[in-house]
């Protein structure tokens, strides 16, 4: 497939503004459904998270970002936890059932300052879905 | 696997220290060889990357950092591209001869602003061995 129609930056950015933790949802994932799917499930996972974070009684400690395509098509839904001097993290086969251990575990990562939660602490679906993770971006040294 | 243990910060920094991308290596994938095998294949190729890179006559245009574990163990060797502002990369399946379209295609990366380097631009290893891409972790907004 030719990405390159793909490759434009996230614009949606949902809750609080000044929140530097994001969970980038795909929208675009298909998890085995027909490719004319509507909504795709990628969407409706991405939907049902900004339901769930606006249900919550605590103010958001991230943002919820949908984006098209994470690449990792094979083994969608896709999302990526990411956050200024944080490692990333990308997670796979996510679905509905995923909403809330999601929303805890982004919660949990959003509360360290270099995104590393302690492994007992990480939600299941954190431990066996995650796909890769990529250290800090840091700045020159 | 608790993986508790690996979550240590990559120290490692080779090159110029002036250079905001980074392509971080994973020294500890086995890539199929036994976990007694030293160096590990992760290893060696980390080790042929900064040989090759200081071969050149140019100066680097990115850093080459060795990491412990990017999470992406059943397709070792593994290798991850970031920088500040750019969409973060990893690839697996490498090995020794993925060295020069390693190099090539982080010089390409690091010739971005955003990470995105055309379709057509990317060496094959990149088109075919992206295993999943994340977003700028970007600041608040």
């Amino acid at each position: 497939m030719d990405q390159s129609a793909l490759d434009v930056p996230p614009k949606e950015a949902i809750s609080e503004p000044s929140v530097a933790v994001t969970l980038y949802v795909c929208v675009t994932c298909l998890a085995g459904a027909d490719r004319e799917a509507e909504p795709r499930p990628g969407r409706r996972l991405h939907d049902a998270l900004v339901d769930a974070q606006r249900g919550q009684d605590t103010p958001p400690s991230f943002r919820i970002v949908a984006v098209e395509c994470l690449s990792n098509c094979d083994h969608g839904c896709s999302a990526a936890l990411t956050g200024p001097g944080r490692w990333s993290y990308i997670y796979g086969d996510l679905g509905q059932a995923s909403v809330d251990d999601l929303l805890a575990g982004a919660s949990r990562y959003a509360a360290t300052a270099d995104g590393l939660v302690p492994w007992r602490e990480r939600p299941m679906i954190f431990r066996k879905g995650v796909i890769a993770r990529i250290p800090p971006s840091s700045p020159p040294v």
